[in-house]
């Protein structure tokens, strides 16, 4: 069968991929395209490169609009998704890529984002670890979905499996990312502007107050963490796409090299969309480029005590919509990787 | 007076941004150029981007044709350098781009590098503390300089204020760097093409390997730390020139967010081109590009238990060239910062 | 069925392209892959981004491993796939994506090329309309098929349509490019690493010296120029992949704004990978990257009596690899499109 | 003496540029630094890579603020610098880089600004040649002098030469520039954010609608040109900086190559900040970058019958700034090349 799909803030970077993936998805027929600002006027204005979708005008934001489709996505920046959840209860499957239904903990809600709390949905990255077992198994059965945050999900992947088998030490974790300006949105904003991002690096919420930090936490708490610490600092580099996470941890007491390397090896080493890449091999952004593939690399540095795991994602994709996507396949008893590549585009 | 100079490897990366600085110094005059394979060419096939330069040929790199001047600079590949030692010993500077006489440190040298190893050198970072006092006093008397590594200096001077004063702990220590490929000077590996490096972002050397470790340990016992640990990352991302280092350490047991801002503000306060930016603030790569300036942002992040340290740099300026000009102007007693400039060029 | 490929090559950036397509094409088994000085080794050490085919092992290219497939891709520099072609014989479908199979006219080649002239062989831009009717006729029959050169083929769809219908005067063209690096392949040469590329428009055979001029004049006498005159100059541009083609000719007399928009919609209009964007729309490099698309946007400019075209094409998709499949899918008797996307990787 | 200096629009990009020039000029005080909307926030807020002037406030942009210096430079949009003229009355010096006193013909103004037209002012190109002789003549007694448009004076100075010896023919010009985003100013405009920029060449303004061309056209009259035509096509490249104009015309009948290239080199040879590089070499944006050269390579085509001028030049610097610095320079008979550099900033 063939399911209707509406997508939400189809004028931003979010909604343009999820519809870039779901153009080529023979289970999918995409037939509503909203946005706020913007509805009235042909999606191809905004999307230029979805020629596929020129047929497409982008309509009002409206949970009427929304209503009646068998799949929803909402790309919509937070605090914007929790309004339309009781409008769209008969909605089989909505698929949320803002931050309103990630985290479980109203604390850490306050803390980071503040306004109304809305329940925790599914968390769409099937690979990960929690309390045990992977996340695919929950969002087969999922009928309200939230995508992941792109920072957030790579660091998690990257340090869950060390975790739970208890080979790194949750306790002092450093993440330092390089990323492309694209995961933060079309915003208009001054320090977005090309001038400003060609041939620098922009460190950004340093210290301790970005807010994929406490959706992190929440990871390695399911991964047996009982307070886990992270210190977190992205730094926008001059690529539009892309996330390198270099995450270092210290070696638990005892663990060998063996162990250690084991550790993400189970965890991911049936996985088509995770791979650990063999000892000395690192990955970069390139490789994953438009794909939905995280590709990791360890190395054990124990002159310093640490395991670093360095992992590269495409934000957009493997980092947002393809996770979106992925976790829709996955809820709607399809193949979980259709319509998503393994393989990036490069050089 | 007018002091003459020579430069050899007037051809590479190292040697065109030294020639491009002295170009505006009153005080020098470049009389000789030196290359290895590109013998006998106008330098301006090299460095096109030196046009007031134009009339200078390359010459062989020979210890009779680099003797006889007031100063030579040696910008070549590490193991090079100390062959020519001997031969000039009736210069009266000469300060070494390279490896060769930057560690103190034998065993670290063997580890690291290997090869014949050559006495230590002034090491050229007038701004940084060893011993309990600036390195500038060294210099002023100095006739033998070693510039130091551009990632090393940009971390050593991130964290020394820090171990210096007690308020962070040097013993676990991470350092994640986006940097530019210049660093890696003009050479042909496949790694350093522009179709591998443009929109990707490349980790290197990671866990542990990269040779600037030990600059920065033997700069971290030179504030006093007995054994300093660092887990140290380069990430190469698209920019031309450019270090922008993450750094991170533990907060030391009982120290006050007043006692470590201090600790930077005591250490900078009163230089020119190592500044700590007000509370809150953080440098960009741009900030600093051309210019001979080491800015850092500092954080306090108390729920992490870490201090973090950004410090951006021009890693062919105050990374290699302008530190070695600094030190020039030092040992020949000239103005500190003649032929250096504090302003990047932005956007 | 499903056909047997053998791709040489395999270790640059043409043969990693072709492969990244194919990688996806239902109908296509590929079964081996070859380089010259890299053969032995796996192919994932040299296309990182190609997961899929982590179990490929680099052979070497010779005529005996490459024959016995359905059919074999020569992604070679010029000069070398000719030697292969006897040995092939009995291949029934040999792609070349080199140069040495393009041309028609052996003047040509001595002068731009030298060394044995080659017969040409159908030339594999499907769209292009040459002596009447579109080349994708002539495909469907072909063996033997060079794909076109990436600057060439962007100029020729650019120009066609409007000699064809004798609206533009193809006796003063003049062409400018701005083209990412990957065009020029996997080759240590300096003016390709990334530090002099990143950040920097670098212009390379200027004044008429560029080996694809032949090739353009040779379509554009395939449109009924007597003797074509085009004046041709690339500029290096900081991205990996596309190119950005801006090509003006002089309006022919009497041609109307009508006359000159229809010659482009009557020749493209039906076409799914060579769009005409609507009027006053132009298109970047970015809406075609990884897609088999040419999208173009055209002015009529009265002032300057000159129509000008600017086209976008990802010089490694539809320039190259892209134009390949597509030709062999014509070939082989299957959709043209299969295994090829209209959608760019956008932002 | 010193002679104070007053900035407005000193937010920006032109009015940064100018104040990192100035911030090195030994015989200037900036005194004042103005904005709109930022006025009474710290100037480093804005352009924090000025570090030595880290201590300036922005005022309002009054012309009560204005008046009272010795010079007054503004860095506005077109169609406020006019609404200072007369209150600035007093001062012995005003410097405009916006467009309101550069076009002589009310025509040309009405056609592609409108709004009020102001009286033309010195044109701050000195190595331009109008009606057969430089403009720097010009310029050493002005009181008022307008600063060029950046790509129209790259391309004036890349094609007067040529027509003032009548060596190629001003009726059929082609242009298209490789341009980075910085000229366009720190506009919050979609397509001038980062990710739109990435990876991706962007033409604009295609067709013959860029408000730089009457700018050019009145040079090539200044030139001895009727009635030039000229198709010209900028393209956004990713770049902070830099502009990489590549100009063609037709070679005059019977011009000889001699005759051609001795027209520019005559114009040019004893030029500082223009140069003509040897006959086979062209120049790259990275070799200009903070530099207030022009750098030109010359090819002539004779089977495409014309002439291709390569002209590289920093937009802020020799486009707008350091066209402004050096007329200033000129206008207080200074050193005309005082607080400028020959030398760009590269790799």
């Amino acid at each position: 069968m063939t399911y209707t799909v509406a997508v939400s803030g189809a004028s931003g970077y979010a909604g343009g991929e999820i519809l870039r993936l779901l153009a080529s998805h023979p289970d999918i027929e995409i037939r509503t395209v909203t946005a706020h600002s913007n509805a009235g006027q042909p999606l191809i204005e905004h999307q230029p490169h979805l020629r596929s979708l020129a047929h497409l005008t982008l309509q009002d934001t409206t949970p009427e609009i929304l209503a009646g489709h068998d799949v929803v996505f909402l790309a919509l920046p937070h605090g914007q998704s929790g309004q339309y959840t009781d409008a769209l209860g008969d909605v089989p499957l909505v698929v949320d890529a803002g931050a309103d239904h990630r985290l479980t903990s109203q604390e850490s809600w306050d803390a980071f984002y503040g306004g109304h709390f809305h329940e925790p949905w599914a968390y769409g990255v099937p690979e990960l670890i929690i309390d045990g077992s992977k996340q695919r198994e929950n969002l087969r059965t999922a009928k309200r979905i939230a995508a992941p945050g792109c920072n957030a999900s790579t660091v998690s992947l990257s340090l869950v499996p060390g975790v739970a088998a208890g080979v790194i030490d949750p306790y002092d974790i450093v993440s330092v990312l390089a990323v492309g300006p694209s995961g933060a949105g079309k915003s208009l904003k001054p320090h977005l502007l090309g001038s400003e991002l060609l041939g620098t690096a922009n460190p950004y919420a340093v210290g301790g107050t970005h807010r994929h930090i406490p959706e992190i936490q929440q990871a390695l708490r399911g991964a047996g963490a009982a307070d886990p610490r992270i210190s977190f600092t992205p730094v926008l580099v001059p690529m539009a796409r892309g996330i390198l996470a270099t995450s270092t941890a210290p070696i638990a007491d005892g663990a060998t090299d063996e162990q250690i390397r084991a550790a993400w090896q189970d965890a991911y080493g049936d996985e088509t969309f995770v791979q650990l890449l063999p000892e000395g091999h690192f990955p970069r952004t390139a490789d994953v480029l438009g794909a939905n593939t995280a590709l990791m690399g360890l190395a054990i540095d124990r002159a310093a005590n640490r395991v670093t795991i360095v992992t590269a994602v495409d934000n957009l994709v493997k980092g947002t919509a393809g996770a979106a996507i992925q976790s829709m396949n996955l809820a709607l008893g399809l193949p979980e990787g259709r319509a998503l590549t393994v393989n990036g585009v490069a050089p």
